[in-house]
């Protein structure tokens, strides 16, 4: 196996200089239009600068229309097409969805939910991770692709599959249950040490034998909560295992031709562990849509741009898949507003995408998704759309030289970890309101808007060069992660962490003695019961803010330990937040879900007791997003303007690459505009 | 097969002078009363007038108690009595609900919603309608009862089932799956044909085969839209065929004898295309029940009524269920007030109902619907509701004239489309909170409100008589209506079309360019993207109004466009809504859902700009309703109080036939009050 | 068959005196943790004086790992230990929760849901409780728990299964139907009858055969009433009748020992005819929990305790499970405020617990309920928590001569019907959001907020001996209760019904005439037509508050009814209230949902017009609650402050028995305070 950092671009492409270019494209689908139409699209393509296409997706039915026949027509031409055009090609291999006839021949590879439901065909995605039976006919079709285009000199990237688990990934069929019971073996040894794990001595739940266990289907109370955190890790390597399993016929056909899968980072994506995932993949990749109706939907991108970045260990990486304007499979879909698009784009530039590609080329006239915008609106190349499409080609060939370049570290990190997160949204909780995606968000969007340059890293990676470390409603912390945490205290580290923080160890069993047992010790205070707020309640805190969702009793046991923030009104004087000085390190506890703007002023006090500077003119950063990306030799600040009214930045100076100017000390950005400054580094 | 146009009087009934009587009844079910009981209702039936009920609609279990023994004494007794007693009988083929013994011997009849869950027993109307075991069964069941009861004098109507498609109209059944492969197979010739009508060639969906084709029933992602929109076709086709069974046992036995079928044209009943339904029945047959939970719930009705009208093509029709007072089936079921329920039965013959009929004559001691109210309620004669019956009896008796009379056409149309419906609220588009129904209410009550005669017309009926023709929000148009309308305009006709109107042609596929790409070239605008709001989200409109759920960006094109409404605020100056001269004719587009009084104030302009003057006095239009029904020789102006205040109609004069006196320029309505002015014509 | 009133103290435990101990304590699950730590838990029972603990309730695969193998030690030593430290034993049975074995041995025990959902284990109490293979199992795991246990010097009570009916009540399997036939067959004796009962001449529902009855599973439309209610007492029954299967190993085995099983009469509990229930054991039990949510919650307590009291006919009860601070399954749990946790114990006791007991004794590291408070919390004994328990201990030694006394009767009397709560609730109703519950207790809280003990009484016990007895919301009266009720009414008794009472039979069949036809006569008055209101609809009576919900039109029949309340607004001065004297008693009407301060000042009219005085200083009556206990020697009056302010009590004198000193006049409680005060009697 060759090791693989990037997209192998064909040979016109490559510059001399080994740096560039920078990948756009979009998802493309011939097999929905004519010839004709090919045409124009790949006249249309050099237009804009397209220079990769993600082709064969869902082309499996197109080219095996029935289990002993093939019909390459139409993938061949347009591969050919596409090639001699100077566009290269990401290669589908085409499993995404089964074609009618397999499932017509074989029903039993359709998922089942928890509740018995057997999801039929008719939309996507419609087959069990651990069907045996899915399984030999998809290997069988990827190594069909693969032997057909893989020495295609125009194939820059295998595509596995499409946004596993979009739809599939928890299933609860007798597969599943079958699987389940092997990967419980695997993980335990014994079925006492499952018992132990699952603590079912608990309502008469002991297992005398692994075959009585099954997924946690419906039950008539709440089902064992080991048994659910490990369906959803069973359930992510389910899929992984079904991931390394294409990539391992690929592997062993085209070693030299690098692998890819699009991941879904994002808003309510939470069941695949993309940080165990990203080893099975050369390049890392992800799709993103906004959600239409949350007001910080742009700090949203941010923060999963960041996590991607995380994931990709600061190198450049894939953004597959989002949206020219509005997308079709929310309740109320508008559009884009003007000049979104491009900052959208460069927003993701920014965290370190050296590949800004769309859902889809052409906007398809039927099919599930026919009001999905597209780089090729309904309306047609007479469009705005159209327009900023080309706008974007332009602005990302100026940008060229970013290619390449590391997407630079902040100073502050949030940890950010799937397993504490499907724990911690277990039923049979202090608060069923807690959402841990959002609760670290908010401290994403605090710093931000207090103008610095935050990172969201898995936890499980190193960040002892931060100053300033951060895990908010981390409930499960595993004996490394927390030996790790301690151990970069110990070094002069500043931590801080929150309510229903360090709860629980990896089994799902508390640790006893007061919370957050992980760390009590380590913060100096303890909490006797948690404190979560009902719905509409605020509990005021001094200085006019408040806390809601959640407000913990906090107790202070080391008498060196500060109070950072005290609550006010009926539990007057009593701490809120709380920071205890370790050596040059500290440990800081925040015990209530603080309204944004306390939170702002929190996290700066934080910082600044940690050491760090904001990164941003503070005039300017509730307004204005600013990353960088750095080549041994050069620099490139990104300046992206968050709203819709036009914004000045101060302090920044270097040659505006977009503007084709220099500027110096100060920065316009139009709404929704963006700067990128090039200095010498 | 004899044209019928009208229930069979029993020789006695009939007036010699071929004009009414107008038909005044209810559901009438004796199985569940003594034969005392049986003596006093036909004693209460002469009282109150009423001359016709329909009766054995749930009689199967009560006649047929097990498969081999057929037990009719009740039906024949209680036909007897009602016969002697002058109570013509709209006699029903018993098929609603399948007795116990049937459901017990053959549960796959049972039908089975699209998550496969089984509609057990217990309720009513549980059969699968391609059910070929259910047809057998049920056919023999039609043809033992009108062996029976085919010849009797006092047999006026027969009445097919009972509210076809109430509960089980989409079946996801196997038995549903056959037959709607069958149906596709009929529709499309070919499996290409499909796969090109359904645009397969998106997510792998190509079929190969008929057999591979299921109904749509529950999947991991969004069904494909052919498939679900033919899926409603098909199940409203598959209802119509059992229909078109019945009519067919029926026809054979009785030919002489009329046939209806009582539909439901009301609230959200939306599954039977009721446009190619009406060619089965000889009568026209409606139930209408109030939501009560609508404050705009008599318009409604007048909308319902006003459709219904145009199912009949303005010759009489048979209102056949309405409910005196209040239902039980609704989350909260308030009575009506005083007078509502002559004014609600009047509403109906104003839109030229010829029979005002009610569930049910006597109201249940037991069962799902003890507390639906009735002609006779729980607590007996001495009651409002019994005198009000009589009232309405009194008044239908002044009226009999009106009988067989036109309900005469205004001169606006809305066109209606049960296939634009299905479509337009298909998943995955723009916004899941168009309602296509609400979106032609708008304009239905603008028009009413602005004091216009409004008539709503199924789109395929000729609406070239009409000054003013609006399509709101048709969504689905195919070649044919394209053409129609295309031509209407082009003869000087005065189009009006909304947002999301010409957007797909019959296989739900965009016609492209730039929306509504139908209509586009018609209206001389062109929309690049739609405009769905979020919810809350408003955007005003000059002159203070505003947009709400949609406000398209309009972008004229043909230099002869006039605006005739913009936006304010930031999207200040565009246009909301425009008219295109064409001709005489002209066609004009409104790209946002107005609030009410704006819309009422373009709708009058509209009307202006048509040559259409209101009907009704300006000053009463917001709280009257008045409509005409036309002998050759007569007039009748029906003025009906929408309210419970007392209102003042100037302009008005003639014979009040309720009142037995001449009126002259003033009408005074009281609360809920109505007035039927006769003149000569 | 031996008569027990209590559990059976071992001998060191039993006072001389023969009064008390109060029992105290909780579950006692040792199965979850070490040795070492039972040697620490009974240390910890000492000190905090628990005397009882409800041992081995889900032990049932701790004992018995598989089908053929049982493992006692666990239990035998815990038990050992226990009795050692003095604290006796209510030894579960052990059946709550199936063990993984028997569910995958036989999975045809598992229950089915009203759709065809299995129950799957993973949760708890996954049995059927007609299941002829679970109650095999399950007697033949009581009959070997009773031979090990029963002669135990430490046993004091058995506890059989847990909780019974929580989630497993309504089961729709197949095993169900054929129990179900046979309980409706031995209701009915013939098919005939139950058709009559049934009033299934409705809707075609006509049966033929015992054969063909199913349970009312999912249906096309609203099913039957009478299924539905039938299937209400079916299930009741069943499971009842599996709790007299335990009992009568139990009485066969042990005859000197006395059984309980825990009711959980709170909140949504619904399905579980307790009045009917309590004749199969020694000791009522009951299981109390708080709706979080709910700002009433702790009236709900008190509404709950009253009810308790009236099914334990006022002899002492055992108080089961309740929280010490927050619950784990409402969706938010906050913790109890300093204080509450003696209260709401001490407020059991004031309506006749002797026995305060908790789920459970020591928190949980693992499994479902590990967020479920406990007396020894996460955070261990240096905590409030832990604190306040001994604190309670404490008290409830000082009120040891509390135990055995009688909780006293208040004068007035709420009426309290199971199956009247089913029918009024079932569909197709006036109003679905008519809560019998809620009904009932408005009237209950309006009694307690002007100074009155108000007691809550199983309909079918004597109520004689009530000054007022008030029966709210009565939907379904049988022709035994309409005679006592009348019977009541003719010796001097004064009657308060309500909106939506006596509307029914106990076959759910209207009496006609007018409603509420059962009471109509005796009232003097006649609801042509029920009054339910829209949502925030609300209707303005005279002097200033409104009814919601509900408000009638009330006709005034007989002279002498005199009006206690009037509409405002448009029904202005129509009786809302109405009173009939009859001979020295009367029989009054309340038409409306009113608003609380409204139906407090009405509560307070007609308990005076019943010559019934507040027990309470009216001043503190908001804000106080007021019981008595008697021995025939001694009165215990228990004052309970309801909110977080202290409070002062006038009026009343004492011994206070928790503070240790006389008060004379005037009590001062603290925020959730509680005061005992005893005096001779």
């Amino acid at each position: 196996m060759t090791p693989h950092h990037w997209l192998r671009w064909p040979a016109a492409t490559t510059p001399a200089a080994g740096r560039g270019p920078l990948a756009f494209g979009a998802d493309y689908n011939p097999e929905q239009w004519s010839r004709d139409t090919w045409r124009e699209d790949v006249r249309l393509m050099r237009e804009a600068g397209v220079n990769v296409v993600n082709l064969g997706i869902f082309a499996w039915a197109t080219v095996q229309p029935a289990p002993d026949r093939y019909e390459w027509d139409v993938l061949d031409e347009a591969f050919e097409l596409l090639h001699a055009n100077g566009v290269a090609v990401d290669l589908g291999t085409g499993t995404a969805s089964p074609p009618p006839w397999l499932t017509a021949l074989h029903p039993e590879i359709l998922p089942v939910t928890e509740d018995g439901q057997v999801l039929y065909p008719g939309g996507r995605q419609h087959w069990r991770p651990t069907s045996p039976v899915f399984r030999r006919y998809a290997l069988g079709h990827v190594r069909a692709v693969a032997e057909r285009y893989g020495s295609h000199p125009g194939l820059a990237l295998w595509h596995v599959s499409n946004e596993l688990g979009c739809h599939n990934v928890h299933d609860y069929s007798d597969d599943a249950a079958t699987a389940f019971r092997e990967w419980l073996r695997a993980r335990y040894g014994s079925i006492d040490a499952l018992n132990e794990a699952w603590a079912t001595s608990f309502w008469s739940q002991r297992y005398s034998d692994w075959s009585q266990i099954l997924p946690p289907r419906v039950a008539a109370a709440f089902r064992n909560p080991g048994q659910q955190l490990d369906f959803w890790r069973f359930s992510s390597d389910a899929l992984r295992d079904y991931l390394q399993a294409e990539v391992a016929v690929l592997r062993e056909l085209t070693p030299d031709v690098p692998i890819t899968t699009n991941f879904m980072v994002m808003g309510g994506t939470k069941s695949m562990n993309y940080a165990e995932w990203r080893a099975d993949v050369d390049v890392i990749s992800n799709d993103h849509y906004l959600t239409a109706a949350d007001a910080d939907r742009y700090e949203e991108l941010a923060f999963s741009a960041a996590l991607v970045r995380g994931l990709a260990r600061s190198r450049p990486w894939f953004l597959m898949e989002q949206s020219t304007s509005a997308v079709n499979w929310q309740p109320i879909n508008p559009p884009k507003a003007p000049g979104q698009l491009a900052r959208d784009s460069l927003t993701q530039l920014a965290y370190g995408a050296d590949a800004i590609s769309y859902f889809q080329w052409r906007q398809s006239a039927g099919g599930a998704e026919k009001f999905h915008s597209a780089l090729v609106p309904h309306s047609g190349t007479d469009s705005r759309v159209w327009r900023e499409v080309c706008e974007l080609g332009a602005a990302l060939s100026a940008l060229t030289d970013v290619a390449g370049s590391t997407a630079a570290a902040g100073r502050v990190a949030l940890l950010f970890d799937w397993e504490a997160w499907w724990a911690a949204e277990l039923d049979s909780h202090p608060s069923e309101r807690f959402r841990y995606r959002s609760v670290v968000f908010d401290w994403f969007k605090a710093f931000v808007d207090a103008g610095f340059a935050v990172d969201v890293q898995p936890v499980a990676d190193d960040f002892s060069a931060y100053s300033l470390v951060v895990a908010p409603g981390l409930y499960l912390v595993n004996d490394e992660t927390r030996r790790r945490i301690t151990d970069y205290v110990a070094a002069g580290g500043h931590l801080v962490t929150t309510f229903f923080s360090g709860i629980v160890d990896d089994t799902d069993r508390v640790v006893l003695g007061g919370y957050p047992g992980v760390f009590r010790e380590l913060l100096g205070i303890r909490v006797e019961e948690f404190g979560p707020l009902l719905d509409g309640e605020e509990v005021p805190v001094e200085g006019g803010g408040n806390g809601s969702l959640w407000a913990d009793p906090v107790d202070v046991v080391a008498p060196e330990v500060e109070v950072l923030a005290r609550y006010a009104g009926a539990r007057a004087g009593a701490p809120v937040a709380t920071r205890r000085p370790i050596g040059a390190g500290s440990a800081s506890y925040v015990g209530a879900r603080l309204d944004p703007a306390t939170l702002r002023g929190l996290a700066a006090r934080l910082a600044a007791a940690a050491g760090v500077e904001p990164d941003l003119d503070p005039s300017a950063a509730e307004h204005v997003l600013r990353r960088e990306r750095h080549h041994d030799d050069s620099r490139y600040v990104f300046l992206l303007n968050r709203g819709d009214q036009p914004r000045t930045v101060k302090g920044e100076s270097g040659f505006d690459v977009l503007a084709g100017r220099a500027v110096q000390d100060v920065v316009e950005l139009p709404p929704y505009g963006a700067a990128v400054l090039r200095s010498p580094r």
